[in-house]
C-alpha cells in the first residue's frame, strides 16, 4: 500500500466563490469527516474548536479564511484591502497564542497593503503559496532527516534481521502541517521511496494525540505503525525495537533547548540511557533566537479533567489534585540533532543553530 | 485528617456462620461498595473479576474462602479436611498465575492435614493469622523504608522550603495487601506519625491503577496525593517536586533485578538521570532466588483493547497494531535499595539480597 498522506485542508473552486474544505480532526480517529467552510466564521470556529490544529495548519487555514472574507465585497482594491484587514483581525482572536496564525495573517495583510491592483485571485494565490511553501518545507525536513536516519535503520536491521523503527510522541504530522509533517516527514519520505520502516507511536497522555492522530494518519498512509502507552517506551528501547526517537518542537531556544509536548523530555532521557539518538524535526520558524535557553520558556498548566476524565468516563477520584504541565523542555545536550528545512543541526549548540537558521531569522 | 487506610476485606462473624466482606475494587474510584461473600463461589468470582487484586490480598481472600467452604459440612475433622481440599482446588482455578494464591491455599491445606482435632475455628484462626501477618509485614516494610527515606525528604524540604515528595507507580497499596501496602507503607507510616509528606502518583497506563486505586486510597487516608500522567514524571523530577521514587515489585531475582508493572523501568532511568534514589518495597516472598537475573523473567503481552478503548470510548484507530508488555524488569544497578520486612537491601546485589531474604527462603 502506497497511499498519499491525509489532506487536512483543500481550497475548492476559484477565488470569487470557492471555499475551504477542512478535515474535522475532532472526529478522528472514529470518522474522517470534512467541514465545508463557506465563510470566515466557519474557519474561525474550525480553528477555535480544534478541527484544524498544529501551528502551520492553523496559519494556512487563516490565510484561506482571508480570501473568503473578501467574497461578499466589491471587487476593487480598496474594498478588498479593508475586508482583508477586518477578516484578519477577527481570525486572530480564534487562537490568541498561535504564533503561526499571526504570521500568516500578517503576510496576507502585507500583500493586500502592498499590491496596487489587488484582486481576489492575488489573495488566493498567496494563501496557496503559504500552503505550498509549508508542504515544501516539510519535504525538505523529511529529506534531511531521512538521510541522517536511514543508516541507523539499515544498521539495526542488519544486526537483528527485523525491521527497525523510529519512536515518536504526540502529533507533529501531516495533520498539523500543510505537507508531510515534521517529525513524521522522514517516515513519509522513506515510505514514498519504497523503504520499509516501522514506527512506534506513544499514545501521548493526557490528550492522546499519538493515539488519535499519529497512529491514524500513518496507518492510513500504509506505514507500519504500532501504538504504545507512554510508560512502555523504555521497554521498547530495551528490546531494540527502535533505532532512534524523533519528535517535533513548539519552540526552540538559541542554544537548542527544545520545548515540546509533555513527555518529550522523558523520551530524550530514555534514549540517552539506551544509547539511541534523539532527534527533533522543526521548521526554522520554530526557533526563537532571542531566547538564550529553554529555562526562559514558561510552562502552561492544563486542567485536571484532561487527566481525570480523559476517556469519556471518570477514571480518578473526585477532587483529586493533579499536576499537568502541557510542555516540557528538552535540554540541547540530550538532542543528537535537529532537522530544519535548511539541513541538519549537529551537534546541537548555539553556533550550529545560528549557522542553520540564522539567515531565515535575518541574523 | 488522620484516617485509617482503607480495608479491602474483613471477616464478619464467627467461623461457623460468618462471611467475608470484600471491597469491590472494580467500582473504584467512583463508588466504595462492598461485596458480602457468603459462599466459596462468590470469593472465587471476586478474585476472578478483580474485585480483590494484589498478590497478598488474593491469598488472604482465598484463605477466608476455605473457611466458608467448610460451613455446610459436618463438623468433624475428616469432613472438614475434605471440604478444605475441595475448596482449595476450586479457588486455585480463579487466578492460575497468582503465586500467593497457591501459597495461602497450601498453608490452609497443610494445617487441615496436620491438625488432628481440626475444627472450623482453627481454620478461621489460620486465615486471620495469614491476614495479620501480612499486615505486620507491611508495617515492617514501612518502618524500614521510612527510616531510609525520611532524611531525603527532610533535606529536600529544608533546601527549597516546600513539602518534598515521593513518586510511585501502579498500586502496591493497602488495596493490594492485608495492611498498609508495600510501596505505600512508608507513606502511611509517616502519615500515622504525623509527618507531612506529598505523594505523586503516576496514573499508570493502560489500566490506570495509579489513578483509580493509589490516588483513591491515599487521598481517602488524608495523605497529600497528586495525580500525574506517566509521561510527566521526568518534569516532576526536574522541578524537584519529589525526593525519591518508590514502587512495588511482582518478582525479584537473586541479583536484585525487579519485575514490576510496565513503566517502572522508565521511572528508574529517569530517577537516575535526576540523581534521585529509586526504591523497591516488597515482602521477602517476592524474591525468587532460583532466578539468577531478571533476563529470565518472561514478559506477558496484554490485549490491544486496554490501550485502544480502555475507558468506555475508542481512542485509537480501528485495527491499529499495539504492543503492550504487562511488566518490565528494572536492573539491580538502577535500584538504590530494596525494602523487605527484614530490613534494607543496599547496595542491591546478590550478596545483600541473600543476606536479607535468604533465611525466609530457607537458603
Amino acid at each position: 500500500m502506497l497511499n498519499e498522506p491525509i489532506k487536512n485542508m483543500e481550497w475548492i473552486g476559484d477565488a470569487a466563490s470557492g471555499h475551504l474544505r477542512m478535515l474535522d480532526q475532532t472526529r478522528l480517529p472514529g470518522e474522517e469527516a470534512y467541514l465545508e467552510c463557506r465563510d470566515v466564521q466557519s474557519v474561525w470556529d474550525g480553528i477555535k474548536r480544534l478541527s484544524v490544529r498544529g501551528a502551520p495548519a492553523i496559519g494556512i487555514a487563516a490565510a484561506y479564511g482571508c480570501v473568503m472574507g473578501t467574497q461578499s465585497t466589491a471587487d476593487n482594491p480598496a474594498a478588498l484591502r479593508q475586508a482583508v484587514t477586518q477578516t484578519a483581525e477577527h481570525l486572530a482572536t480564534s487562537r490568541p497564542t498561535a504564533v503561526n496564525l499571526f504570521w500568516a495573517l500578517e503576510r496576507i495583510k502585507r500583500l493586500a497593503e502592498q499590491t496596487a491592483d489587488l484582486c481576489r485571485e492575488t489573495l488566493l494565490a498567496e494563501a496557496k503559496t503559504i500552503h505550498r511553501e509549508d508542504a515544501e518545507m516539510c519535504r525538505q525536513i523529511g529529506k534531511h532527516a531521512w538521510e541522517r536516519i536511514q543508516p541507523l535503520i539499515e544498521t539495526t536491521r542488519q544486526l537483528d534481521g527485523q525491521a527497525a523503527g523510529m519512536l515518536t510522541h504526540c502529533n507533529a504530522g501531516a495533520l498539523a502541517t500543510g505537507g508531510i509533517g515534521t517529525a513524521t516527514a522522514p517516515m513519509y519520505y522513506a515510505h514514498e521511496h519504497g523503504l520499509n520502516i516501522a514506527v512506534f507511536a506513544d499514545e501521548t497522555r493526557p490528550l492522546l494525540q499519538g493515539s488519535r492522530l499519529t497512529a491514524y494518519e500513518l496507518g492510513r498512509a500504509g506505514i507500519d505503525v504500532t501504538l504504545i502507552c507512554d510508560d512502555m517506551a523504555a521497554q521498547v528501547m530495551r528490546e531494540q525495537k527502535v533505532a532512534c526517537v524523533i519528535t517535533g518542537a513548539d519552540r526552540i531556544a538559541a542554544n537548542g533547548d527544545a520545548a515540546n509536548k509533555i513527555g518529550t523530555y522523558n523520551l530524550a532521557i530514555l534514549a540517552q540511557h539506551h544509547g539511541l539518538p534523539f532527534f527533533v524535526a522543526a521548521p526554522s520558524s520554530t526557533f526563537d533566537l532571542a531566547l538564550s535557553s529553554g529555562d526562559k520558556i514558561p510552562i502552561e498548566q492544563r486542567g485536571a479533567e484532561e487527566i481525570t476524565e480523559g476517556f469519556g468516563n471518570r477514571t480518578a477520584p473526585e477532587h483529586v489534585k493533579t499536576y499537568s504541565p502541557a510542555f516540557d523542555v528538552t535540554p540541547a545536550e540530550l538532542i543528537t540533532a535537529i532537522f530544519t528545512e535548511h539541513g541538519v543541526i549537529e551537534p546541537v549548540d548555539e553556533t550550529h543553530v545560528r549557522e542553520n537558521v540564522g539567515q531565515s531569522h535575518g541574523v
